[in-house]
């Protein structure tokens, strides 16, 4: 029998973090594409629209008119998905019928006050204060509710409806599905290895360097072994640090480098603004704030849908959908690529 | 407080077949939408192009003709995620870095030797031959693989590269990760409650009608209460059936029929080739084809993307991504839109 090679053999490879499993079959990049091919966004945004909600000044759906704000701004989502006062749906009659109440709130952060700006392109100090942010939001929200889920959809293509830099936070009343998932299996791994799931896989990694995409004084990326993504990365602190606002003012100076480092290679794979979602994880707040969370270690997930250059991506349908993940390079080719990309912004360059 | 309406009021419902909960907030579908709309993709596919790998007579990428098949035609993927010689990638040094051998087979199913047609414009007698193809495959792939996994990705949006009407069907030789979900859910539910999971949910669904499509003498659709897709869609046969060879010939041809209606109210509801991903699930196969497998119930998932129009899809990213699946339409709601719909094709209805 011929001798395993993960770039031309394959396989299937297990995530421990979610309990799941994704196949891996790198030769599959040898097929053409002929599907779909997104539209080439024109870079037309104006610095300063009075039209779009999110600009400082602008009025808002609900008639509230945002200050002229010149760092970050936080406010309330207009359409919320979440809201504090929700009704109980009451008892459930059935086993296969289970509904349960869902409250909440969902907030709206800016980064920035132009929107022609991403977070590659804004300043180290600039990328400090939104961590700041997220910290003291993460604090606030997770003094009530047990989940504050910061996240980012970047790019038409992620479903973003606005292209003004910001993030969404949703905090709710439930541990999330992909919480749960993750609070399992990080419970489960600490009580039969003794240490935190995470911060045993970022040493590993650190030693293992294949996957390893970018380190610091205080932090590690790296694609990680059981990545879905194409180019799926994990930012994780070489500490264990438990929630965003646990971080000490150093680590948040070196988070605020190393993802301006990571999301200019980003930038630099295909030569476009890279879409993708992005979030952060950390142990679960409210009544559990106090609780010993020992195995949970704070870590933000990249998941970019691009595959083959900025117009072609990689669509999770058919199979993944009703199956299994699949992906089509290995998580050691995509972090050796994303490795070799200058860390100089391609709009910023000298050429 | 004020009374509980699912409508009105966001809450969270569990999926007992997967294992998941969904957040349904239905006051979201009154956001505006100014993201990204697909392009309306104008039908311009010819009846036959001698240059697609998939038409009657086309030269494929390996080299082989394609017989002129005047019905269904099965071969082998020329680009295969699955092969069936893949070496074994040996045991794992760490708890968290696991792999394992995967093996199988990737074929690909035309429906129909016409490109410019998609099933609910073929007739029932050419659908039912489809559904004999899919149990054909079923058996034949399924005395070696414990799992065959047969999906449509039907349109562009979907990651469907290619217009003409097929399927695909990858077998492998592991259960896929939805595979030992459902495998999982079935059997402690059959454990505990005396009887398959999905033949009592369809029973009940039969009772409370709110969320039913369509009915026939041996099949029902519905919108499952715990939907997560739109307009996604579970086709279920009445009688306990584990897997698509054991359906007798009124079945299949009743099948044909509904998947035909159900198909077109898809195409009429925003009066286009409607996209989605579908799939069968039935009790595994390979050496378990003997094994009492009571607690499954043969299954077509369908999940369509489209929520607002022809070119306004729903994202699953961000929070969907990485905390839980969010829907902004009741599953009730989504019902009775679906039922409301004439079964008579519009682009072949008589204006
Ligand atoms: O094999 P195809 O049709 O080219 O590819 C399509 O379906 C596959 C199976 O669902 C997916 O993995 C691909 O991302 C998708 O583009
Ligand atoms: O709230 P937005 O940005 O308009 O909406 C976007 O993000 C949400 C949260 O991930 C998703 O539910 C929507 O499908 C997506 O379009």
């Amino acid at each position: 029998a011929a001798t395993f090679r993960a770039s031309e053999h394959q396989h299937i490879r297990y995530n421990p973090l979610q309990d799941e499993w994704v196949l891996v079959s790198a030769h599959r990049m040898k097929r053409p594409w002929q599907g779909l091919v997104e539209p080439q966004l024109l870079k037309t945004v104006p610095r300063h629209d009075p039209l779009n909600p999110l600009c400082p000044g602008a009025t808002r759906a609900n008639g509230e008119v945002n200050p002229h704000y010149d760092g970050t701004f936080l406010f309330d989502n207009d359409f919320p998905a979440l809201q504090p006062d929700a009704p109980d749906p009451g008892t459930s009659d059935h086993p296969l019928f289970r509904a349960e109440a869902a409250r909440g709130v969902c907030k709206v952060m800016c980064f920035h006050p132009w929107s022609d700006v991403t977070l590659p392109l804004m300043s180290v100090p600039e990328i400090r204060a939104v961590i700041d942010a997220w910290a003291s939001v993460t604090e606030e929200l997770g003094a009530q509710y047990p989940w504050v889920q910061i996240f980012e959809n970047k790019g038409a293509m992620m479903g973003c409806s606005n292209p003004h830099p910001h993030c969404q936070v949703w905090a709710s009343s439930f541990l999330p599905d992909i919480a749960q998932r993750e609070e399992r299996s990080q419970q489960t791994y600490h009580s039969q290895h003794g240490k935190p799931l995470l911060l045993e896989y970022g040493h590993q990694e650190l030693l293992r360097k294949e996957r390893l995409v970018l380190t610091s004084e205080h932090w590690i990326v790296l694609v990680p072994f059981w990545a879905v993504w194409p180019f799926q990365t994990l930012l994780l602190p070489r500490r264990h640090v438990r929630r965003l606002p646990e971080l000490n003012p150093a680590e948040r100076d070196d988070l605020a480098s190393i993802m301006k480092k990571l999301l200019t290679k980003y930038d630099n794979l295909f030569e476009t603004s890279f879409p993708y979602s992005m979030g952060w994880h950390g142990a679960p707040t409210g009544l559990k704030t106090g609780a010993t969370c020992d195995h949970w270690q704070l870590h933000a997930h990249y998941y970019p849908p691009l595959l083959r250059s900025a117009t072609v991506r990689k669509f999770m349908v058919g199979y993944e959908m009703l199956a299994q993940a699949q992906r089509d390079l290995t998580p050691e080719q995509a972090a050796e690529r994303l490795r070799a990309l200058p860390e100089v912004h391609y709009c910023l360059a000298q050429k």
